[in-house]
């Protein structure tokens, strides 16, 4: 048991990687940081088959954060982590997709270095790559985006955040976590001058059982993620690039006539 | 061989990425992708121990690009890879990064399936995400930066190329392949109105052996890439994280005491 350990020589923190949900599209690495834990301190959406490679005997504790219910505050999560460090446990911190992209992954870092406590970090398949490879949609393209960027849904508040200029033509946007807010990200991105003509992808549930691919048109993503019924995980894609995918079209038939679209 | 296989059953090409450098940061489905091809076409800069993954007997092409040599043109691989699949083989396209971000993946999708010939795509540990972990340098941070962009320095030409508003507060930008641009690559970002004591970090050889995190301030990029000879495979960083990354300061003493330096 991890108290039992000596803490010179045990006592650390690997932050992990877990990547989009296939536990196939874990890194070698992850696995071995996995299979050498004391202590799982893992996020809410990390496969139970991911867990399972950890030995038995050792600990899993979930930090899981619902949007009605925070189970733990950040701090608590650095407290955690940091009091079964000195324990001289080596506690897996293990969170989904990359831990240095909305993962909160730097804050981690900082709370285990200002407890004096070594710490490394194991980069994982973040959930835009795992998604975009499963849905054969090429995130940058030599004839149709030349950058790609990433911002969060869920980060701050909507309206907090600054997103001009991301989307648009030859510009590839992934939106994490947006699901529960895609009705106020169209409105903020063509209000931002993006075209409601704009191919977008929702990706659910990426590399995981029941994943879906759909996609439709800017001005209709709200209303698409109501018709569909689409639960978190997901990821939504905005850009041509979208049109290249093997995405289900799912635009709704008011939309193919509205003023404004071209399909 | 290859050519003895039954084409209906195995003739396939798999597009693998490769992840940035360390073979450890391979993927489980990576490895044993590696493990069953019968041909791996390979970019220049992947690892011998990852090229060693692949059965002795199976055929190693490699169709490295370098700067001033072009070995083969995007045509000749895909016809490469679309001649190797219909022999039957299970071809391994493995690729630096992930397939889809400046992999030019999505135009080797199109190729096979052209053909009519079954493909898939194994996403990857992206470079930008496996170099900012080894350096400690979070992409994305509640306090610093909501945002996170990815270009490609030698994607298209530099005037070519739309950066405006990637990079500057709250935002963080990855340059690829920008190493033999990077007094181009300052002077655009400069010109779009970012500030030139705007933090950037050099991640060189990340997750390989000699590998370096350096880091100055936008102004004094291209001087520090040379006087530090930092050589490809190297990503840039630009932005506020790049202060609470590891990175070892080389900024000019001439730049310290600069008009507009504030270090």
């Amino acid at each position: 048991m991890a108290t039992l350990l000596d803490p010179a020589a045990r006592g650390r923190v690997i932050l992990v990687g877990a990547g989009p949900g296939d536990p196939g599209l874990l890194t070698v690495r992850a696995v071995e940081a996995l299979k050498n834990a004391d202590v799982v301190v893992h996020d809410g959406l990390i496969d139970a088959r991911v867990l399972d490679i950890a030995p038995p005997e050792a600990q899993r504790i979930s930090v899981a954060k619902r949007r009605a219910r925070h189970t733990l505050s950040q701090d608590a999560i650095n407290a955690l982590i940091v009091a079964h460090v000195k324990t001289g446990a080596i506690v897996v911190r293990l969170k989904g997709g990359d831990p240095f992209i909305f993962g909160r992954g730097g804050e981690e870092v900082e709370a285990v270095r200002a407890a004096g406590l070594p710490v490394e970090v194991i980069p994982g398949v973040s959930a835009a790559l795992g998604c975009a490879a499963e849905a054969m949609l090429p995130l940058t393209h030599r004839d149709h985006a030349s950058a790609v960027s990433f911002v969060a849904g869920q980060c701050k508040g909507l309206t907090d955040q600054d997103w001009s200029g991301l989307a648009g033509q030859g510009r590839t946007l992934v939106i994490y976590m947006g699901v529960a807010t895609a009705n106020g990200i169209a409105d903020k991105l063509m209000a931002d001058g993006v075209a409601p003509d704009m191919p977008v992808a929702v990706l659910e549930r990426g590399t995981l059982e029941g994943h879906r691919a759909i996609r439709t048109l800017l001005a209709d993503l709200g209303p698409m993620v109501d018709r569909e019924r689409v639960q978190s995980p997901a990821i939504i894609v905005v850009g041509e690039v979208v049109e290249l995918s093997d995405a289900e079209d799912k635009l709704a038939r008011w939309a193919r006539v509205a003023e404004g679209m071209s399909a």
